[in-house]
């Protein structure tokens, strides 16, 4: 069994992405960053991002709104940012307060703008196959460490656990395409799917984003697949400082008696997810660059 | 077995629309239609599309342009009928002649105007699962005939033959939604899927959008399937006056042996297109006509 290693894949990525951008002769990109509230989560995840960003030599901007800012204040900011020829990217760190309209603030963002490609134009340039949109960045991410550690979905038969906007989805769509790296047979099951061991046993390769910390047990899996988790769930552990551990959607254990390859959970997709809003912010910085 | 009977079915959804336009107090919807060069096929299907509007009491244009039309040109029509207030939909018949650009003309529709159901922020929003934008027409009136033939999506699973982005994605999309009458688990298939008939024969409906005429013999399916027959090929038959008779992607006569349900070529599916046609732009009149 083969660990596929997030921390390195991801940090190889960001050494390209350092020498990439010393070499941009326009200038340097720029990302925004909006945060609302003090959720701790949110808190450290901007400050990875932010801290990366610096890293490859990406300029940032951090803008931390109260929990009690209005719509029309957020969308005043995006609004900001959209017209800022400086920043080449926006990110708006999710979850928001639910008195505020998510969606709304993402589709606010242009779409030349949408590093984390949750706008409504690049989730239709997804479908579209048209490599001039953003991907959002964790199932960009997946692809990415799948091509990396050497795994052709060519002819495969990819099972995507989980049909979220920001990860099933996307990730069935990108699996799909007629593409080299891409070009899977691709089922995605969800809570309503009926025998899904024995749909999951099919799988060359099984994507698991449905946030349920040991969902996938090693008889859910077929001998030599290869594993993406997705999931990271905190569940309570006395034995560590925090009081939590961080745990996947697959029993690890069980799974890796199993499996050829698989990610771990910390340490696999998650910082893929980071090395991809990166990426995705040279590129717009590239588009917004582009002569003619 | 069961006929999945188009014709009927696409006849109830017409004689609704024609009482919904009857009803309408702000005027009548107007599609345009814009045709390029001459293909027998083309012609023949915008007068059926024509035929059916003027039945319901939806207003029609056609602007026919030569063969030789420019892409400015054809921009230029796009934009007259995108400005026009009285026009509530617009359909850019397919195929347009090889050195025209098919995408680049869908994506000059204005979205709220594109009863086509092909920009790209249609598609968009077809993943978001907002009821806003329109979906593409032959998915739509896929998903309508299974709803009105009375067969549930909710768990089960729907095996959707072909990826394009006319039918297989948006159908696996729709089939894929949280949403009664959906709620499916979804595989889809296409030309470099290993083990087709493996999976096929899992499928609880079958939907076959490939274009190759018998190409879904009898072992492919599941008994007590339901199986959708999107193809429409021509294969000659000097028996018949055109020289040609239509064909589905499924070899019907044996198919009708297992299957549960099954929609006949012709009439089937391709009914079904128009009157959704038909439906996107009743529902653009009254989105455009919307209070606030």
């Amino acid at each position: 069994m083969d660990l596929i290693d997030g921390n390195q894949i991801s940090k190889a990525i960001i050494a390209e992405l350092k020498e990439e951008v010393a070499g941009l002769r326009e200038g340097k990109p720029c990302v925004a960053f909006i945060r609302v509230g003090e959720d701790p989560a949110s808190v450290s995840y901007v400050k990875k991002k932010d801290r990366t960003a610096r890293e490859i030599g990406i300029e940032s901007r951090l803008t931390a709104l109260p929990e009690s800012v209005t719509q029309e204040e957020l969308f005043s900011l995006i609004d900001t940012y959209n017209q800022d020829k400086a920043v080449s990217g926006i990110l708006i760190q999710s979850p928001l307060p639910p008195h505020l309209d998510e969606l709304a603030a993402f589709r606010r963002v242009l779409p030349e703008k949408d590093v984390d490609g949750f706008h409504t134009v690049n989730l239709g340039l997804l479908c579209q196959e048209d490599e001039d949109g953003f991907v959002a960045c964790t199932p960009a991410g997946i692809m990415e460490l799948l091509r990396r550690s050497g795994t052709s979905l060519e002819g495969k038969h990819v099972v995507v656990l989980g049909r979220s906007l920001i990860v099933g989805k996307p990730v069935a769509l990108l699996a799909l395409q007629k593409k080299e790296w891409a070009n899977a047979t691709v089922t995605v099951c969800h809570s309503r799917t009926a025998g899904l061991s024995g749909i999951t046993s099919q799988a060359d390769i099984l994507v698991a984003a449905i946030g349920k910390p040991g969902f996938v047990t090693g008889d859910m899996i077929k001998p030599g697949a290869v594993v993406i988790d997705v999931g990271i769930n905190r569940v309570p552990d006395s034995s560590r400082k925090s009081g939590y551990r961080l745990t996947g959607d697959v029993d690890f254990d069980a799974a890796a008696r199993r499996a050829s390859k698989i990610t771990p959970v910390p340490g696999g997709v998650g910082p893929m997810t980071v090395a991809m809003l990166m990426k995705n912010t040279v590129k717009a910085f590239r588009r917004q660059h582009r002569p003619g």
